[in-house]
């Protein structure tokens, strides 16, 4: 199993910016803007990690973890991601919900076997 | 659009279940049970909605949101719900992260022209 795609979170309290989005069609400069966002979130104080998920009709999901409100606030003022922002609006989403909310309670589970 | 992807939540606060998965291979039954699931979610008190995606590779994420944390506790001992638990284990997913958390701020977006 690609371990990977789970966020290795600390026990809670911790927050998570829940990201729903769909994409308009094309690629328009995403796919390297989404590759770039991912580092330069990884390189932000208080980033815990990210989970994502997007289906072949272009709806998916990003949640995103952060030690504080601050950390996200902070994130969200990044001048990269800022514009990005700004892109995303114009060129890459048809719609997004975003919602941000404080973890409290976490489990997990793996199959036997399962690597 | 597809507007309907998106679940239409009051404002804030309420509550979220970030539900990450990797499935095992085939379905084994899973589409059906996932059918069943959601329609009951949506007979539970305090239920307001969900958001999932899962691509390709089998991974995924669906978020619920509900009015409580009695309303989740509720909903995980629903008899036909915990059956769909044991089952999830024994056959349907390789692995799953479960959090739950309080929404405490929202926003969303469309473009113009979209639905």
């Amino acid at each position: 199993m690609p371990d990977s795609r789970f966020a290795r979170t600390p026990e809670p309290p911790y927050y998570a910016v829940i990201f729903a989005s769909q994409r308009t069609e094309g690629d328009q400069g995403y796919a390297q803007m989404a590759s770039l966002m991912d580092e330069l979130a990884q390189q932000q104080p208080g980033y815990l990690g990210a989970e994502f998920a997007r289906d072949a009709s272009g709806f998916g999901i990003t949640v995103s973890y952060w030690e504080s409100l601050q950390a996200i606030a902070d994130w969200k003022a990044q001048a990269d991601h800022a514009q990005a922002q700004r892109l995303g609006k114009r060129d890459w989403y048809a719609g997004f919900e975003l919602r941000i909310s404080k973890v409290e309670r976490a489990y997990n589970f793996r199959a036997q076997g399962a690597a």
